[in-house]
């Protein structure tokens, strides 16, 4: 695929909140809100761009709605990745989703994580989504881990379907 | 009923922590813990005990298992007040829930609250359960809402449905 090949013109904007043990990802696209919000909820769309590259992602359960749940695996060269988490609320109306989130390798850690989607106008969007956790300690070690690089090619990947 | 003129004898602590927007309720139980993780799961207990005296609770949905959801009103002279979340784990063996909290009054706010339950041999168990949220000043708002009224007399209603 060629697309892999384009750079993209967006900025990844991680930051890590001083008040509160939450991560902050701001990420604008070249798309309108409501095209972004279905990347997010429709599982043949998810798979494609969901996570680094070089990993597969299958879904095990998919069920993006108010009181739904997820659980997918990214595998990588023998090795398996399982997450999973509940859908508190998917509000399309609203641009917003209110998950949670769990890495199986941390079973007893969980995130709570909000997406909301602005509409910039000219078909273009901002999202920002926040991952909060109960400890410094807890959301230190989620940055220290690696998930940048995973975010920042995951965006990437979502750049590339929401042009497809 | 008599039962309701008992003192309980168990002090309910609610603490709020220092370093991050959360609260932390501890309460001991004169019953094992796998009877009071029973009373948070079984709808048919739950109606009996959660909330404050006075309100009537009724169940709209509840499935209380990994992934599952509820939603739940309490009423009171005329008035109801609309609860919903999922939970993100119910795990029995671990005597542990974690789920998702939003009043819909609020129906931007969203609570990740865990609970989990200790065992103190002789029949007795300790639960601890806490409640977080994403800026200290919802957190502090949670706590002059009057929560600590409904916590305290939901657990001496617990404490009567334990002894049933």
């Amino acid at each position: 695929m060629t697309s892999t090949q384009q750079t993209s013109t967006h900025e990844t904007r991680i930051e890590v909140d001083t008040e509160v043990p939450l991560v902050r990802i701001v990420r604008e696209f070249d798309a309108p809100p409501a095209k972004v919000f279905r990347a997010h909820v429709d599982p043949e769309l998810v798979v494609q761009w969901l996570g680094p590259r070089g990993l597969e992602m299958r879904i095990d359960r998919w069920d993006a709605r108010t009181g739904g749940e997820y659980r997918y695996v990214h595998g990588r060269d023998g090795q398996e990745y399982w997450f999973h988490g509940s859908f508190h609320e998917v509000r399309p109306e609203d641009l917003t989703i209110v998950q949670t989130f769990t890495f199986e390798g941390v079973p007893d850690g969980v995130a709570l994580e909000k997406l909301v989607l602005e509409d910039l106008g000219d078909g273009r969007s901002r999202l920002t989504a926040t991952s909060l956790v109960d400890s410094f300690e807890a959301r230190d070690a989620f940055v220290a881990s690696g998930m940048e690089t995973g975010v920042r090619e995951g965006y990437e990947r979502l750049d590339e379907v929401l042009r497809g």
